[in-house]
């Protein structure tokens, strides 16, 4: 088990990766306040691990109670939310009371936006159980509910008390759903990271077959990357925005096909290739580099165009972006492999150029 | 016009009292982040000093969009809250955008829940319009909605930049309201200022007239009492639950005949009549000091029994309560007139019989 720590002051946490993690709930009891825990889950995770959970926690005494909500996006809503304050209601739940998300980004999302507003705050604790949330949404806090407008309107910052990233589970990930995941964690590797990047250029083979340490290895790396850049500017005023390379793109294309049709990483994969066409056609990448990053996406089996919405439909879906600011849309863009940065002026013909290259 | 400051580090901010600062919008101008503002009001104050408040901010070049919310208690759920971000979303607000709430306790509290998720947190300016409001929302930074089952169960700490307490805007407030808002004015004597007490034992009446000076001075006491009490424990971890006096009570009411039957600060003032013969009970407070309390409250114009529920059904109501702990009802009780305490041993006899004696 490697454990990396998350520095954010007093709300600073531990991220336990390794094996065989679930079956070690001492991990979680000192992070309780009292021997009380509410288990968020959904549909699909809830019968390959709720059980396990719930039986070690409650052999070390800890009372439990739980609610298990539809699996997907598509669910990420307020109606779906309002279960689990049903649940915690219900049950009585104070805000002593420990809430764990067991499950992917959705859950996770869902379970730390309840946490947040429940009783204006509660103990919370993550347990994601897909490389996306491993990797992407056990660091950093943000939780978020989606709104028919946009993706991720309605949220807080919260952080949780602690992550376990137990790779075990990854066995029983679908095959998508892992590819999914390393789009996020390519893009530690573009913004940030060259020698990560090339690392996985060279053992990109050996993750999709899920040997353990190559694993291991992909959702420390990404994990220490995000950790980094979220302890520097945890509410997202500056650096932070980085984390949202080709997310612009992406939103719009969730959002303009529904939620839950590509999954959130297929999305990203098509739009860290807008971005990288936008970055090449503003002279800062070269034809090589996009070669570069579309052949590991390819390798990965992501998508590296995204569908024909029109390119004016991408534009009015990317205009209600939470990083617009004063009206003008600021992307994340490549300077290099390994260099992004936040850039507000890219000329509108060039975006929708990018856009149009992009699409299938 | 004073000017009291909430010392919360770097989330302090100024509470400025006084007559005519509706007019004077350029006390808002530094608060600002970008010349956007998102006005959220309700249609009993937006009437009254919505087009006031617009046109000023308009005449300083500030870019102004609104929303104006049914009025009540009653109203104060996800779904009166979801017009708020409806139309943040139509209007394309940023989270740049500062969010103005004009208006009562209600409009407080779901226009700083709105602020607070909305993009995850935008900046947000209270010009609260009630007496209530002006001596208890406004400061401290709660915010919540109401769920079928707990009043102010979802919600979140998040502080304003700048609350306006314009004196003026009282004069339009029905006489129930400024009644309602004095529960809460006498409750900062009850807790932590005897001083303060006998003030308003002496001018009461002047208060009730509307005077100005007295007007001003009641608010800003109160103000800079809940001030040091949330400076000293921002999240409520310790001594800001003194500030709850009567509500554990009083929240029983409210929810039990539904929000809106009676006022907050009705409930509240029967609640504190309740705690106080609990504090009797346990043989703090003597006859006397209940006399006094209690007449306080009458010449206020205030109920000092609450309604027949059933003891059985207050009690059921009052677990529920945000400060229950393991199972323990943690109550607000008065060892003296000026001094409160939190109490978590009060035996279910002497609670039972405290809320007996105070139904009718």
């Amino acid at each position: 088990m490697h454990t990396l720590n998350v520095a954010l002051g007093e709300r600073s946490y531990p991220i336990h990766i390794g094996r065989g993690l679930l079956d070690r709930v001492r991990l979680i009891l000192p992070h309780l306040k009292t021997p009380r825990v509410a288990i968020v889950t959904n549909d699909v995770v809830g019968p390959l691990y709720l059980g396990k959970l719930r039986d070690a926690l409650e052999a070390q005494g800890i009372r439990v109670c739980q609610v298990v909500l539809p699996d997907g996006e598509a669910h990420k809503d307020w109606s779906t939310l309002n279960l689990v304050f049903d649940m915690l209601l219900e049950q009585r739940c104070e805000r002593s009371t420990t809430l764990i998300a067991l499950g992917g980004g959705v859950v996770g999302d869902m379970g730390g936006f309840a946490a947040a507003c429940y009783q204006r705050g509660m103990p919370f604790v993550q347990i994601p159980t897909t490389l996306l949330s491993q990797v992407d949404s056990s660091v950093g806090g943000k939780t978020a509910i989606n709104h028919p407008r946009g993706k991720n309107m309605i949220g807080a910052f919260y952080q949780p008390r602690l992550v376990l990233a137990d790779t075990d589970v990854l066995s029983t990930l679908p095959p998508r759903e892992l590819t999914a995941g390393l789009a996020e964690v390519i893009k530690y590797g573009l913004i940030r990271d060259p020698g990560f990047f090339e690392w996985l250029e060279s053992n990109i083979e050996r993750v999709l077959m899920r040997e353990p340490e190559a694993l291991a290895f992909a959702i420390e790396r990404s994990c220490a990357n995000k950790a980094e850049v979220v302890a520097a500017d945890e509410t997202e005023q500056g650096e932070r925005a980085l984390l949202n390379l080709g997310h612009t793109f992406g939103h719009a294309i969730e959002t303009g096909l529904g939620y839950g049709e590509w999954l959130h990483g297929e999305a990203i994969a098509a739009g860290t290739m807008m971005a990288a066409e936008l970055s090449r056609r503003l002279g800062w990448l070269a034809d090589a580099d996009i070669a570069r990053i579309e052949s590991l996406f390819i390798r990965a089996g992501l998508p590296t165009v995204g569908p024909v919405l029109g390119v004016e439909r991408y534009l009015e879906l990317m205009s209600h972006d939470k990083k617009v600011e004063a009206g003008r849309l600021r992307l994340v863009l490549l300077k290099a492999i390994g260099a992004a940065v936040v850039h507000g002026d890219a000329p509108q013909t060039d975006i929708a150029a990018a856009i149009e290259a992009r699409c299938r």
